[in-house]
């Protein structure tokens, strides 16, 4: 680590700490320095702008769970396994950084949806993570009849509850790895796109 | 109707108007009575507090969606059909009043967020609706191994995205009748809890 993200890393925790006294309320820098006991010129060399402050502190947040997907996709995993792990393992990150201090964790979400821009551009990385997961599924024959695209809509849709930060938390005592498990095998078993939908069949005809 | 039903659904009116005005915002029985032009005596005979009021405006919004599905129920449509109907029928709803006024939308969202515990009631009566679907899928055969409770749980993870009013209005580009439908075909043709989650059985082995 150079000095310069030493130095970063060390704001950083002030950040958080500020947090946590204060709740999800925007920090601006110059707040910051006072609190890192630094002049907002020294804060300045590691942290041009908030919007450079809050990158960081999105980065902070989303690294651990990109790095679990990268590892996830570089893995020979069967593709099943793969696909379980890719959510199970942010699942398990999620619910631990709840568990561990909800009211930050809290504090975390607001900040999010105050910077909503930065925190795109951390969901756009998983649904391109999840759009090769996808290639590979139907590579090997899952998911016929349906297009890429359509795929990593269906699933995002119906795996939505077990990977938005938000929606976990709301439902922590309902969601687990047993269900996220049978989720997975039901879209693996029943997600296809190669024949009209049953139900839209039916449902035409009885119009 | 009667004269009090009458009566209190033209106070409920301007409810909606000042919701339309105001945002989100809860409403004093003082200041309703003041739109109203009526006397805070008077609307007392309408609605004796506060919990009373909110109690009409959640009945009123819910009352059609209560309906169909309801309707659905008594319907005499094969189970898979019926199933797709008791959530394309919401669907259906909530798009429509969202895309008439997305505003005042937002606001009822918002205000839905204050008086939760009467909302809790309607999603706790979609839940018993769901269960006698539920019920009635696994007589005839679907969802193999499950428990009717495991199987609401778990089709609730997977059709959130299609009927909390929230994740509808936030994902409006992205949810449709057509993927609906196979989430629904989906979940018939894969959900089954009767042998050991392929998923956990190999992910428990790589361990």
């Amino acid at each position: 680590m150079t000095d310069l993200e030493a130095g970063r890393e060390a704001l950083l925790d002030h950040v958080e700490a500020l947090i946590a006294q204060r709740g999800g309320v925007s920090i601006t820098l110059a707040e910051l320095a006072a609190a890192a006991g630094m002049s907002p010129a020294n804060l300045y060399r590691f942290f041009e702008n908030k919007e450079a402050l809050y990158e960081a502190v999105a980065e902070r947040w989303f690294a651990p769970k990109v790095r679990a997907m990268e590892e996830v996709l570089a893995s020979d995993l069967p593709i099943r396994q793969k696909f379980y792990a890719f959510y199970a393992r942010r699942l398990g990150m999620i619910c631990d950084d709840y568990a561990r201090d909800p009211a930050l964790f809290r504090s975390y979400l607001e900040l999010g949806q105050q910077h909503i821009e930065i925190v795109r551009g951390f969901i756009d990385l998983a649904d391109h993570f999840l759009a090769e997961l996808i290639a590979e599924a139907i590579a090997e024959g899952y998911f016929p009849g349906l297009e890429i695209d359509s795929a990593v809509s269906l699933v995002n849709l119906m795996l939505q509850t077990f990977c938005d930060p938000e929606l976990v938390v709301m439902l922590i005592h309902s969601v687990s790895e047993e269900k996220l498990a049978i989720v997975v095998d039901t879209i693996f078993d029943g997600l296809r796109g190669d024949r009209p939908s049953n139900v839209r069949r039916l449902t035409r005809a009885a119009r």
